[in-house]
């Protein structure tokens, strides 16, 4: 156990990032099965995650809308890989009023058939394309096996939903739409992303292609963290979504859909997190600066008062978020509450800081003395802001070294199985069919997460089977 | 039927309502009962209401969190009113998973159950009080009536949540939200309310005394907007909501809960909607400025175009919400839709405007030639901002003349009649019992709408009864 009773990752990391969920106050556990309640310091980094996709939403051309929670059995037995994917986690709505219902509702487990029938009616002609609507909103799925925001039974989400006239758009819409994820993922979290296509055995139930920012944990394990399907014709054939083209002929939409959950937060602190606590990027940040003030006794306490007082006021002017920290606890107290909170900085100040017009930052991601440094009050709203800067940086690039220096090259299938069994990622190029993948995940635990968007070029072996392959898939376990 | 193909308000409201909100396209019906999909227009709207308010429960120290769409049921019946209350009105998820549950799961009507147990977790002394929590969220009641946005069996709101040490910090608390509530309405949604606390009889199910804000509709019957409930002890004792005093003493505590919902959209619509269309407060209109470009060929259509694209640059580059009307459509057309859809302001730039650096302005709220103005280019800008925030004056004016010239004082129980049978509000001294309040409702139609704050002071005679009655009470139709 370290200094603030959490298990250390290297111990027991599943143990670790429950107990940091609950400890920094995250999350709470309920008696509902595997639903948690989202508590105020976790929504508001949900709420950062939120507003900075909305705004790329927007700057993009999506309009937001709200379709209803239920959906009647029958539109979900449209599309038969859709039905098959979702039919083992439905929750579904017998009675209601009262009365036993003659058509039962399935609580949505994602939007594409209430949102299929609806684009059918709104859609006549070519000039009601595209249309780009997205949905914030929540989800349930009946999981087997749930852990807080990674999978939850039921969680929030968004999720986009286009409709295009050719192809090309509807697979230009879902690149487009992946870039705005890894976009947020990298700027807004700090979380290094890969981005690649799932296989076929990964793909979403009704997709023609589905593609994937994967990233890696501090257990080296993968999460997927947002995904972007090509529906091709499938949803718009199931669900009659037609247009009249310029030459007055009927013709099929090309839809897509894309999603994003609360999971990101679980990415979030499984990312960053180290064995004092959570490390926020000030980004998402609830709180970006926590001022302890650092007194003996009273006659100390109103000594520093008034120059606390005054630079939180500067701060918060300056769109900086803080707190002030006056609880009857030691300073050591509060200064591993913050950490484990992952405050990006503390700052002290103390009677000899206010003497000498000083204040101590702290920074949370350099542990230690390296990560102290002592700045003059004047000109502290520009210090701190850009230390927040550098943070956020730092943070993406130790995620990025770490994830970097744990992916190795694998030539054949015994380097593979090595790669895998010590924890690793393996990338290696990849021929092979279906039902080998499906042998490699029974066998070794690993999944392929994707193929990556960036490829060495040209072609290689298959690390399985030997065969020319055209391009390099990157395998690991998940979440 | 007007020129827009609208069934005027005074031939049929309820028709002219639900032609609006379909042809202004705020919704869209759905197969699923009493369920509406709200579409980008009427969405954009709740996001206003929904930003408006968020800022206000933020500065008045209220956190946002979220809780389970599923309830036990056996939580929901801790509580005896309240189960009472909701019973009949229930969607209940009987199977999971592929199995029966053995505790049947309730989708949320409404949350004081699921976070009361919460908050029995949380709460352990009076250093952890007030805790004051709000949630975005939708909810489920299974209602036999319903319209679009006014009473839907799923809607949108938010519900805010709170415990107290006191019983005066609660009550104090409950009237504060009240207060916001009725600001956001006035400010924002330019809707006059009139505040007061609601009867016996019309009160939330569990709560010791409830609160509300009503409006009048342009159909003269009430709608209730907005309520907040101190909820007494009732639901700390139900949950155990305790907390240790500073003397160590525990202590049950005091909550409150308040709610506002997409039903305020509905409230929009029917306080400033006419025969032509919607009519939007600026403040909450998606579209500030619908700028019609008037031109009759291509020479003349090229002659407007750079006026227009840098008139639209400036008002957007000051934050003015605008579109421009390019499609191959008449201006009359474009009039017309643009009136349907409520847009405060509509531009006509044409190539005699171009040619005198003028832009005509036409207001929305004032039909005609007595609308509109020509205004210099050069400061379009300011003349806008002035123009908008002279609209949202205006439409809050037209709305509290309407209804104070619609509120009639009666003195008894004829006249009390007359005054309901001809569609307006009776306002009156009020001193007779809960089965006399409920007889009134039987002969009359009329309810109870609110005990207001606003009292004339001093004594007078029960229009009812004859008794000597310390307030007067407010009656008339609802929704």
């Amino acid at each position: 156990m370290s200094k603030q009773g959490v298990t250390p990752q290297s111990e027991d990391f599943s143990k670790w990032y429950n107990e940091i969920v609950y400890k920094a106050d995250l999350a709470a556990q309920t008696e509902v099965r595997g639903c948690i309640i989202i508590k105020p310091y976790g929504y508001e980094i949900w709420e950062g995650i939120k507003s900075g996709l909305d705004r790329r939403f927007k700057a993009t051309g999506h309009q937001n809308a709200y379709f209803p929670l239920f959906i009647p059995e029958s539109y979900l037995k449209r599309e038969a890989e859709h039905v098959e994917g979702f039919s083992p986690e439905l929750a579904i709505v017998t009675i209601a009023g009262g009365k036993e219902l003659e058509e039962r509702l399935v609580v949505r487990p994602t939007s594409e058939t209430v949102i299929g029938k609806a684009f059918s009616e709104w859609i006549q002609s070519y000039r009601d394309l595209p249309l780009l609507i997205n949905q914030w909103a929540n989800v349930v799925r009946w999981e087997l096996r749930t852990r807080p925001f990674l999978r939850t039974t039921e969680f929030l989400w968004q999720e986009g939903h286009t409709a295009h006239a050719t192809e090309a758009e509807a697979e230009a819409e879902t690149l487009q739409m992946l870039d705005v994820y890894a976009d947020m993922a990298m700027n807004d979290a700090a979380v290094p992303v890969i981005k690649g296509q799932k296989s076929n055995i990964e793909r979403f139930a009704g997709a023609l292609r589905t593609y994937t920012i994967e990233a890696m944990m501090r257990d080296k394990k993968a999460l997927q963290s947002g995904t972007s399907h090509n529906l091709g014709q499938n949803f718009a054939k199931a669900f009659e979504i037609r247009y009249l083209d310029p030459a007055n002929e009927q013709q099929y939409c090309w839809t897509t859909s894309w999603g994003l959950s609360t999971r990101m937060v679980g990415a979030v602190v499984m990312t960053h997190g180290d064995d004092t606590g959570l490390r926020l990027p000030p980004k998402l940040a609830p709180i970006q600066v926590a001022i302890v003030p650092i007194y003996k006794n009273d006659d100390e306490k109103a000594a520093v008062h008034d120059t606390v007082q005054r630079i939180a006021k500067e701060l918060t002017a300056a769109d900086i978020r803080i707190t002030i920290d006056w609880r009857d606890q030691s300073p050591g107290f509060k200064f591993n509450d913050w950490e484990m909170r992952g405050v990006p900085i503390r700052m002290e100040i103390g009677p000899k800081d206010v003497e000498k017009n000083n204040a101590v930052l702290a920074r949370r991601d350099i542990p230690g003395k390296e990560g102290k440094q002592f700045v003059p009050q004047a000109g502290i709203v520009n210090a701190v802001k850009t230390l927040l800067a550098h943070i956020q940086q730092n943070l993406f690039q130790q995620a990025e070294d770490f994830r970097d220096g744990n992916i190795h090259d694998v030539k054949n299938y015994d380097e593979f199985k090595q790669v895998i069994e010590a924890g690793n990622w393996a990338r290696g190029w990849w021929a092979a069919s279906d039902a080998d993948e499906r042998r490699v995940k029974e066998e070794t635990g690993a999944t392929l997460r994707c193929l990556p968007f960036d490829q060495p070029g040209g072609t290689g072996q298959c690390f399985l089977t030997g065969a020319t392959a055209p391009r390099v898939a990157l395998f690991a376990k998940a979440y």
